[in-house]
């Protein structure tokens, strides 16, 4: 087998992408709804944020995002602002949802060489958008990770880490 | 532009992976230096275990998995055992150290469309190699980030998140 590119490379399916995506997404849903109703938002170790408030930022930044790569706009959605932050269970997980369906209908509209484009994601960083993706995917795990803690110092368990 | 592949796919320099692996991995060796001696493997949260005994992990599955990817030898070296775990922060540090060298001297032995290839990764979990390693850096993120709730905790800063 022999690379029609000038650098040493590999193919990822953009399908595989999207469930690796939505996997760790559905993960940190299951977070979410691990969480007491008073914890979610309020509860938190060492003078960190409730898991709420991280999960807010998961969610804007995935909805925004998988528009930025299918549109190249990076602009913050009407339907995401200005209205009031989420503050309960049903309020995130149905923006949760919302972001997931998004993310399924537009992934069909991104050209698979879209990924290997260069963009200035939120028009602040720059990158390749498999990289700009992998490192929302790292931020969410990163948080997730934090909320694990907080579950398990609340005495409660947390699902479990390879189940997406 | 058209792909050659039957179904959608894009790009990645097996560089860009290697890469986006040893800043995961110089990340979580700054969250190692970060503990307090006594706390790195005598300091945990909610009944989960010290950190230091999470990075052992991840340098373990670093160090096998990467030997795994280059060879398809997933057994476990003899210079990772059967010696005692580590218990100092010098002690973690040289393994880490030891893995990262490896890591960078085996990373050009390994012929791009092996990445593509399936395989059973530490004769356990069949899957794509790329989907594999992701998995491992998954892993890695997801216990740094408890690791950054415990500094937090101990009423410590721990590195930047996106400083690679």
């Amino acid at each position: 087998m022999t690379s029609p590119s000038p650098v040493p490379s590999f193919r990822i399916g953009t399908e595989f992408l999207r469930e690796h995506w939505q996997g760790h997404r559905l993960l940190t849903r299951r977070m979410i709804e691990a969480f007491p109703a008073d914890a979610l938002f309020g509860y938190s170790l060492g003078g960190m944020r409730p898991f709420g408030e991280m999960a807010f930022e998961l969610v804007s930044m995935a909805d925004v995002g998988v528009q930025g790569i299918a549109t190249g706009d990076w602009n913050q959605l009407a339907h995401h602002g200005p209205g009031p932050r989420p503050a309960t269970h049903d309020a995130i997980l149905a923006l949760w949802d919302a972001t997931t369906a998004r993310i399924d209908a537009l992934w069909p509209t991104i050209p698979p060489e879209r990924f290997e484009a260069v963009d200035k994601a939120f028009g602040q960083w720059e990158g390749v958008i498999y990289g700009l993706l992998f490192y929302w995917i790292d931020n969410e795990i990163h948080h997730r990770g934090q909320g694990y803690v907080y579950l398990r110092a609340l005495g409660l368990d947390p699902p479990a880490f390879w189940e997406r």
